[in-house]
């Protein structure tokens, strides 16, 4: 199934794309695809429902972020070999965890702002993983599958200096506003399958920049969640964007974004993401 | 005015602390103290309707967290010189910030557990901003006056190997479940004063910890608030956490936390936590 929330904060509609590319209502099941939803087995609900829902018509419908604001957005760092190397860094032994503020999160196609003073705003096409069950020290990476809701694109727009000449933890270059766009699609795992086998390509104005596969991550999907999940609680609508492949701005082979950018992010099975680039 | 949440989660009280010691009942003015209720002005018409609220019975009722799960908790590293030099770190030329998932923060005087698999979980008593109005590039740090809401005591848990020597950044060791012990109560900025001018002391077991001023905070609150507004945006509820003086475990001369342990934090004007240690 594939999931989205369709409108603006204030009057968004949950919804489903259906296997003809028509949106059906999600209305009468849930107000929102948001922790609760997923918790509450919401996503066997709709399914059950699916065939019953009305059809919604989405013409000239902003494209939200496919879940309501997550409680938390952790990040796995240098997670494929080829983006640690252009980047410099050794390949990790164990996963390298940020964070990075909730309310970066916005749609997938909203503009992305380069923050004020920025020279070095970049892109990161990532695989993002949707909690939908509370996972708390998991017996092994094997339980991971039962605690995921499904997958969505998620752009980890980062200001490189602000992340790493500016005196701290990579924190500071990762929560600047817009700084995460998600989606267009939740896509629950059973329609995903095997997570270590998508492509994930994005572009900026048309030129390839990133063209990597899930295969090539380092810690792999099934770990990356029992790991965290020794670290901290993972609860239901949080998000884990799971690192990045290589072709970024920091390895210097391309230039930083700059204002009028068009970015445009896909991952396979997981549909495509296109933003502009402002200036805050 | 001095705010705080009695009971436990489903049945949680909004209430007022009064000068005489007695606490009002604030359900008739909102039904919790969140984000909403500070971006709407709660806290003047909490005031406003002080008199005429009536009087609760907190006998054998939980201290909750002062405010209802933040967006985000902001932390800022190795803010006293005192602390940075304990840690062997030189004094930051400018804020360092990290993060630690919201869903740490519990009652002041709750459980905390050590993490399984943990040799190093330290304390940290914090003088903790809450937000009150959305922060987004400030033009100076005179007016975070504007967008404070209060303060109240914070204990930043932290379990140090897994902060720095399991491969990446702190986030790692700073989101364990129940490592953010906060309040007891919401204190209004006008009722504190002057932020800069509080003792900071933690004891373990009746021993004297940390006994510093927020005087020797490097960055200052209003610094620290308006600095953040620059990578972030801040919005109602936020809680960020200041620093800590020295005497934390990590610094050498104190051992880490066991099981058992009495972890009492104090801060002028702010009150009083204590929680006991737990084992996950």
């Amino acid at each position: 199934m594939r999931l989205l929330r369709l409108g603006v904060e204030g009057s968004l509609r949950p919804a489903v794309l259906d296997d003809a590319g028509g949106y059906r209502d999600l209305s009468a099941i849930t107000a929102d695809i948001d922790g609760a939803f997923l918790a509450g087995d919401g996503l066997a609900r709709a399914r059950d429902a699916l065939s019953t829902l009305p059809e919604l018509d989405a013409s000239g419908l902003r494209v939200a972020a496919p879940i309501a604001r997550p409680g938390k957005v952790v990040c796995i760092g240098l997670n494929y070999r080829d983006h640690a190397a252009e980047t410099g860094a050794e390949p990790p032994a164990e996963p390298v965890i940020f964070m990075k503020a909730s309310n970066t999160v916005v749609g997938p196609d909203d503009e992305v702002l380069i923050p004020r003073g920025s020279s070095k705003t970049d892109y990161e096409a990532e695989l993002a993983v949707v909690i939908g069950k509370t996972a708390r020290y998991l017996d092994s990476p094997e339980q991971s599958d039962e605690v995921i809701a499904g997958y969505a694109i998620a752009d980890d727009v980062s200001e490189r200096e602000f992340q790493l000449e500016r005196g701290g933890q990579w924190d500071k270059g990762k929560s600047c506003e817009t700084f995460n766009p998600l989606g267009p699609w939740l896509v629950t795992a059973d329609e995903v399958g095997d997570p270590q086998a998508l492509g994930v390509r994005l572009s900026v104005n048309g030129e390839e920049r990133q063209n990597g596969t899930t295969k090539d991550m380092i810690f792999g999907v099934r770990h990356v969640v029992w790991y965290l999940s020794q670290f901290m609680v993972l609860e239901p609508g949080d998000v884990i964007n799971t690192g990045t492949p290589a072709g970024v701005a920091l390895g210097g082979r391309f230039g930083y974004l700059r204002p009028g950018d068009v970015v445009v992010a896909e991952i396979d099975k997981l549909g495509r993401q296109r933003h502009v680039i402002g200036q805050a």
